[in-house]
Formats: C-alpha cells, structure tokens, sequence
C-alpha cells in the first residue's frame, strides 16, 4: 500500500442512541487505513443505547484530540439530552475545526443546535424533517446529504451509505469499494417498505406514531 | 395492537467479532411487539468486538431462559474461540429446542461445528463460503437462506435483510414493513461493489487477502 492519510474519527455515545446508526459507519471506518476511531462521552461510564446495548466509550469529551470527523448519531432517547450545554459546546468547538462535521438519522438535530447547520442542507430520519427544518435547516430528504464540509445521512441503517461517502471522500473510490465489499453491502430487504414514499400510507402513520410515543418518553 | 406473540432472542457477544452482524438484527427486533433481547456470553464482563467497541453482556449462557431464537455473528476474531466447546455446547442445547436456528456472516460456522447445519443449506459472508463447504454444509450465496428452521444471512450487513426476514415469519409482513420503515432501511449504495460477483476481480482479490491477514492474526 501507498502512504496513506490517517484520520481521528469521534463518535459521540449518549443514553438512548441508536447503536445501528453509529456502529453502521463506524464499521465501515474500522477497515480503513491509518483511521483511529474515538467513541466520546462526558465520561468512560457505560452508557445504554435505546437497544439495551451497553457500550463503554473510550475517550472523554475533556480529553478528546482533535477529531478530522465528527459524528452523532439520532436515537429514541436523543429529546432527553438533545439540548444538553456539555455536549452543543463539545461539538461546536470540535466542529469549528474538523475537516468534516457529521450526523446520522436525528443526530442532525444536534449539529443545528450547536449552530453548525446554519446555511447548510443537512439530512434526517424521516420521521424527524419537520423538526430539523423548524431549526432553520435546509432539509434534503436524499439518503446522504453533502454540503461543503458537512455530511449527513438520513435514518439509522442510512449510516452505512453515509460511511461509505466519506469512506470515498478520504481514501478514493477503489478503497470505498473494497470497503463495501468487506462489509458485503449488496442490500436487498425483502420489501420496498423502506420511506415514507414507498411504504404503504397506513403503515406511515404506524410508524409515526411509534415514533411519536416512544420519543416523547 | 391485538394480542402479539412474545419471543425469547439470545445474541451470542463474543470477544472479536463483528459489532454490526449482531447490532442490524437486533436493531430490528427491538422495535417488535412482545420481542425480549439477550446478549449472551459465558460472563457477564464486557467483551470488545473487532471494531473496538466495548459492548457488556446481560445474561450469561449458564442462566439464560430457553431461546426461541438462538443468533450468533462473525467476526475477524472468530478463529480465536469457533472450536471452543462451551460456546458449541451452549449453541447445541439452545438450537435443538430453539424456533429459528440463525446466524449472519461467519456466525454459521459456530452452527456447523455444533453439529446445527447437518443436512441444511446456510449462508455466510463470501469470503468464508468454501471454509463453511469444508464443513458439510451445502452454501447457498443468497443474502439469506432459509432452510426449514435454519436461517442464515450472508456477510456483516446482509444481517439486516435477515432481520427483516425473521420479523416478518415471526409477526407478519405489515410489522416487518413498519419495521423496515422505522429503520429507514431504502439502502442506496455509492456503488455497486458489495459481492465478489459484482465487484471488480482486483478488489476482490484486495478484499480477500485483507480478511486473510486478519483473520490469521
């Protein structure tokens, strides 16, 4: 292999995110060349994710390097800490400086709040558009939204089409393929049930209203 | 919701494997009615997937309830602990009993030395399909395969599909969707180079020596 560029990448790990929507990209980072991967919280306590998975972070938001990347990711407990000062002043200070500044599903929701989406177009879950956009974010419903130097997905597993476009933005597509390959991303969900505009209206206002309970929890 | 049926799913967490075999399907059966999650390991002392993530376990295989679904994934630390015989055992006990005999990724080759895939069709990822040849089991390269009650998902993110599958033999097609819906799963990869029959020769051959490498170490 050539010499390559090596990358400090942060995921922030908070009560009640979704494990899927950070661990999607960051396996996608983990078979990269020369990136180091930091999971963050305010402490090296474990956390909970709104699976039930118990994760334990490995760097402290005080301790942090700068991060090349950041990212956060959305969750059914994210209204509980989404308008937490620690973790806005965290990712305002580290986004000021990062090559690029992340989100998946409703982690977005958390880079508006930091003031890192102002003039940007950023993506989301679905279920959480009218929200972000009612943050003054230009929402973009397209799997993966890149605006300059800011690069969100929208719902959970669409952190894994995030990963790999940033996976080919450092390291080139050849190495964004082999990526996908190891990871053998070759979907096919046994349904077409996958947005709001494929899936059945009936099922649409199901699953917003599953949404709406368990966040308001 | 009318009355639902309830199910016991056992994840085995084992040190070295991969975090996103296991973290798409349970992230699919955690929004199922009536669906109770464990993550099993022969302690309740975290583990560290290949990716780093150091995730806890909560029951131990000694006290964990009859499954009705037993899971197991790979991993590039899988070679380390695929012969041990308290896993195999564990996975041999669980499965004569179980509903739905499962795995996604290298995950099938645990089922194969427990004896589990005698006579069944299974998938794994594609870089471990003549190893799981090697063992008697008729390889299916599908991104599941469905053999009676044995269900196996092919490589890391085909885990996800094969969430969807179980979901909806378990609940229904409507609550699979809605599922499906909630995960936001209408992947759309960069590129189309996520199995060894779609992706140029030369990655592949890249890919290959790069599990290779790994999984020896």
């Amino acid at each position: 292999m050539p010499e390559m560029p090596s990358y400090a990448i942060g995921f922030v790990f908070y009560p009640g995110m979704t494990a899927l929507d950070v661990i999607g990209p960051q396996t996608v980072f983990n078979s990269l060349p020369g990136v180091r991967i930091h999971r963050l919280w305010k402490t090296l306590n474990p956390i909970t994710t709104d699976d039930g998975t118990v994760i334990t972070p490995d760097m402290t938001f005080a301790k942090c390097p700068p991060l090349d990347i950041i990212c956060i990711g959305g969750g059914m407990g994210q209204n509980a800490v989404v308008d937490d000062a620690e973790i806005l002043d965290f990712l305002a200070k580290q986004g000021n400086d990062a090559k690029f500044v992340t989100s998946v599903c409703g982690g977005s929701e958390f880079l508006a709040k930091a003031g890192l989406l102002n003039g940007y177009r950023a993506a989301t879950h679905w279920a959480a558009r009218e929200k972000l956009a009612s943050l003054g974010v230009a929402v973009g419903t397209e799997r993966v939204v890149v605006d300059r130097n800011r690069m969100t997905g929208g719902g959970v597993t669409a952190g894994i089409d995030f990963g790999l476009t940033v996976a080919a933005r450092l390291y080139g597509e050849d190495i964004a393929k082999i990526t996908q390959l190891l990871i053998e991303y070759d979907p096919a969900p046994p349904f077409d049930a996958g947005s709001p505009e494929k899936a059945d209206p009936e099922l649409v206002e199901k699953a917003m209203s599953f949404v709406s309970g368990v966040m308001q929890a």
